[in-house]
C-alpha cells in the first residue's frame, strides 16, 4: 500500500440521516472485517466469502443494540479495493449512532467527507475526474445532470484526456530526446508534423473548453426570466409552463415543494424561472426611470421571455422594449405574443413579421406551450447536441484545460520562433502537469482536500 | 401461501429521503429477484445463492442509470419470509426515483406504509406485538425507548402473552369439555382450583398493566417543567441541567437542533423540559390572581421542578407556595432550594428541616445537580426497575388487558355465583380474543390497516 491513508479503517453512515426502515453503515479498510465482528459476537465474519451478507445481532456488552446484516466485499473487489463491511441497521438515529460509537471504539476512525471515494481513488479504482463525478452524480436533481455524471463517471472524460495526454507524451519524448544531445542540433521531430500535431491537440481541448457552456447548463440548470408589462400573462404562462411538470417532479422522494414550484424541467434541463415579479415592476417603469434595473435582473439570466399581449400592442412597442431588453447583454431573449386566437393566427404573423423569432401562444388554453418549450431547450443548447460526446462540465477541469491552452500556445509560438528545445519542452511538461491534475496523475494533499471536502461524509 | 398480499412483488425506497452516499430500494415477493433482473441486464440473479451480493449496472433502454450492488435473500431466509432484493444505489433523489419507476414498470407494486413488515408478520416471522416493535424500534431516540422496542421485538413481551394464554386456554378446554356432557353436572375443573389460576392470572395482568405508566415514561419520555417565583435561577438551572446532555445529544445524526435545546437524557429517559415562562410568570402573580393558570400548565406535566431563592426565601413562603402547587393535582413536585453556599449547607438543611425530600442546589457552580438529575429520574420511574422484566408500553395493547382484565373479572364472579358453565366459557372466550389481538392470532382487516399504516414506507 503507497498511500499513508490505508492503515486506517474509517466508518461512517452511509444513508442520509432521519428516520428509515434501514440505515447503512459503511466500513472501509484493513481491519474493517475484525472490527465488524467484535460487534457481532459468534458471527464469523473473518472466514466469510466476499460478496455475502450475514444477520447477527449487534451487542454492547448485555444491550442488544440491534439486529443487522452485514455484507462483506473483500479487497480488491469493493469500492475502495479495500476490505469494506456495509451494516444494515434499523433506520434510528439513536441506533446509528450507537452502532457508529461501538465500531469507534473497537478501533474505526470516523471518515472525512469524501473518505471513501478518495481511497478508491488512491488505490487506483477510478481516476480524479471520475471521483468528482460520484459527487456529482449524488447530487444530480434531472436527467442533464445525471447523464452528464454519470458518463464521465464511467470514463467518458477520462478516456478523452487519456487520448490527448498521450499524443502530448509522444511530442515531449521526442522533444527531451533532442535535448539528450545537447548541442549536436540534432532535430528528431519534424518540426511541421510537430506543429500540426499540436494544433490538432488545441483544437480537441478547444472543443471540450467551448462544451463547457453546455455542460454548466446541463449540470446546474439555467435561470429563466419571464419579463413583459402589466397583464401581458406572465403568472398565467408561468403556471402553463409549470403545471404538468410539477405533478412529475413532485412525485420524487426527497425533493421539497419549495425548489419545484420555480424548476421548470424540459427534456431534461432545470430551468428555474426565477421570481419576476422585480422584473416585471422595472420593465413596466421601462419610459419613466429607464431599464437600469431592469437590465441587472436581466443580466443575471440565462434566457429571458418577453411576453405581450397580441392584442393590446403594436408592432413598434414591442421592437422598443426588446431593443431597451437587448440593450447591453447577450443574453437571449425570446419574444413572446400572449393572448392569440389560434382561428386568427395568420393575422398576427402578418401583424408581427417584423419581430424576429417570434413565438405565438395562448396562455390561458395552453396554445403553443408545447413549441415555446422546446424553444427554451434548443436556446439554451446553442446549438449543440446533448449527445455530441464528451461534454465539459466541471470548472476545475475547465480551467487545467485553459492553462493547458495557454502552455501549448506558447509552445507552438516557441516552435514557430525556433526558441530552444529545452523551453518548448518546458511548456510541453507544463502542459502535461495541467493536464495531469484532472484525472489526478498529478496531485497535491491541497487539490484533494478541495475536491472531496465538499462531498458528504460517508461517500 | 395463505395470505393475499402474498402474489405481489412490492418495492420501496428503504433509507430516509435526501441526498446521501447510498440509497436502498427493497423489493419483497415471489417475482423480487426475476423484476430486478430485468433492469440488470447480464447478472443472472435467479441462479444466484440466497444471501449474496452482486455489482451491475441497471440500464434504463441505452441510458445507464446507476452502478448498483443487489443482495439477494432468498425465502424463506429474508425479513419478510419472502424472496427479498436490497438494491444498493447512489442516493441520489434523481435516481432512486429512476431505479423505483424503471422497477414499477417491469411489475412490481409500490409497498403501502409497513408492508414490508406486515408481509413479515402474516408470513409468520413474528406476532403482531413484535412487528409493532419494528415500529418503535425506528422511532427509538432514547436508551429506555430503545432498549423497551427492542425487547418487545425479540418477543419478550410476546413470551409472557404466550404464557398468559396457555394458562387461559388450558382453563377454557376443561371448561368446554363440561359443556359438552350437557347437561349431565360434570365438573372436570375443580372450582377452587381454577379460581386460583385465574386469580394468578389476573395478577400478572394487572401487574403488566401498572407497568404501562413506567412503559410510557420509558418510551415517550416525560414532560417535566421549572417553576418558581422570579430570580430563582430557573435558566441557571435549566442550562446547568442541559449543559453536559447538549454536546452529547448534539452528536446524534438526524436530531434538530430546536429538540435538543429542551429535552435532557437522564439514564436513558428523555425530559422534555417545556418552556416555563408562562408557568413562571403564572406563578409570579400566585397572589394576585390566584394559581389557576399555573395549575393547568402544570397538570400537563408529568414532574415538577419548584426553585427557590434558599436565602431569600423563608420556610412559610416555600410550604404556601408548594401547598397552591399540590393543590388539585397528583403530580410529582420537587422542591429544590437554589443559590446555596456549600460552606453552609448545613444551616440550610435545618432552615427549611420542615420541607420535605428538598434538594439543596447551585445552579451557577453546579452544585447538586447531578444529584437532582438522579432524584428526577428516579421520581418518574415511580419506585420501578428499568430491569424488572417485561414492561408494557403500547397503548392498544393496554387496552386489549384491560378488555381480558375485564372479561376474567366476570369469569372470576361467575365461577363464585355458580353461574353456567356456557356463560363462564363466553367470558374467557372474549377474553382469549382480546389476548390474541395483541399478538394478531386474532386480527381484522381494520386492525392491521391502522397498525401498519402508522409505518413509513419501505418498512
Amino acid at each position: 500500500m503507497q498511500n499513508p491513508l490505508s492503515d486506517d479503517t474509517i466508518v461512517a453512515l452511509s444513508t442520509p440521516p432521519g428516520v428509515g426502515a434501514i440505515g447503512v453503515i459503511r466500513l472501509s479498510g484493513p481491519k474493517a472485517i475484525a472490527i465488524s465482528e467484535k460487534i457481532l459476537p459468534g458471527i464469523k465474519l473473518q472466514e466469510a466469502v466476499s460478496h455475502t451478507m450475514h444477520f447477527g445481532i449487534v451487542r454492547d456488552g448485555d444491550i442488544v443494540l440491534d439486529e443487522v446484516v452485514a455484507g462483506i466485499f473483500m479487497a480488491p473487489h469493493s469500492f475502495t479495493r479495500e476490505d469494506v463491511v456495509e451494516i444494515s441497521c434499523h433506520g434510528s438515529p439513536y441506533i446509528l449512532q450507537k452502532v457508529l460509537q461501538l465500531l469507534l471504539s473497537k478501533g474505526a476512525r470516523l471518515a472525512k467527507p469524501g473518505e471513501f471515494t478518495m481511497k478508491a481513488f488512491l488505490n487506483g479504482r477510478f481516476d480524479l475526474s471520475q471521483a468528482e463525478a460520484v459527487s456529482d452524480l449524488i447530487a444530480s436533481e434531472t436527467q442533464a445532470a445525471h447523464d452528464l455524471a454519470m458518463n464521465q463517471m464511467r470514463g467518458g472524460f477520462s478516456n478523452e484526456l487519456k487520448t490527448l495526454r498521450e499524443e502530448l507524451v509522444h511530442f515531449a519524448s521526442l522533444i527531451e530526446l533532442e535535448l539528450d544531445f545537447g548541442e549536436e542540433d540534432v532535430e528528431f521531430a519534424n518540426r511541421p508534423q510537430l506543429l500540426s500535431l499540436l494544433d490538432m491537440i488545441q483544437k480537441k481541448i478547444v472543443t471540450l473548453c467551448e462544451s463547457f457552456r453546455l455542460g454548466n447548463v446541463l449540470k446546474n440548470g439555467v435561470s429563466a426570466v419571464i419579463a413583459g408589462r402589466p397583464n401581458a400573462g406572465k403568472s398565467t404562462l408561468l403556471n402553463a409552463l409549470l403545471n404538468e411538470e410539477r405533478a412529475i417532479v413532485s412525485e420524487m422522494p426527497g425533493t421539497t415543494r419549495d425548489t419545484i414550484e420555480e424548476t421548470l424541467i424540459i427534456n431534461g434541463i432545470a430551468f428555474r424561472l426565477t421570481d419576476t415579479a422585480g422584473i416585471r415592476e422595472a420593465l413596466d417603469s421601462i419610459e419613466k426611470q429607464g431599464v437600469e434595473r431592469t437590465m441587472q435582473k436581466i443580466e443575471q439570466a440565462s434566457i429571458v421571455i418577453y411576453l405581450f399581449d397580441a392584442d393590446e400592442f403594436s408592432p413598434d412597442v414591442v421592437s422598443e422594449d426588446l431593443l431597451k431588453l437587448k440593450k447591453g447583454n447577450d443574453i437571449p431573449i425570446l419574444p413572446v405574443a400572449n393572448k392569440i386566437d389560434i382561428s386568427e393566427e395568420l393575422e398576427y404573423i402578418n401583424k408581427f413579421n417584423r419581430i424576429e423569432g417570434l413565438s405565438l401562444i395562448s396562455a390561458k388554453n395552453g396554445h403553443g406551450i408545447a413549441e415555446l418549450k422546446k424553444r427554451l431547450y434548443n436556446t439554451v443548447l446553442h446549438g449543440r447536441n446533448v449527445n455530441e460526446g464528451v461534454i465539459l462540465s466541471n470548472a476545475r477541469h475547465y480551467e487545467a484545460l485553459q492553462a493547458t491552452h495557454i502552455n501549448l500556445l506558447a509552445a507552438q509560438k516557441g516552435i514557430e520562433t525556433k526558441l530552444s528545445g529545452e523551453l518548448v519542452a518546458s511548456d510541453i511538461r507544463s502542459a502535461l502537469n495541467h493536464l495531469g491534475e484532472i484525472t489526478g496523475e498529478v496531485t497535491t494533499d491541497d487539490l484533494l482536500g478541495n475536491i472531496f471536502g465538499k462531498f458528504c461524509i460517508g461517500k
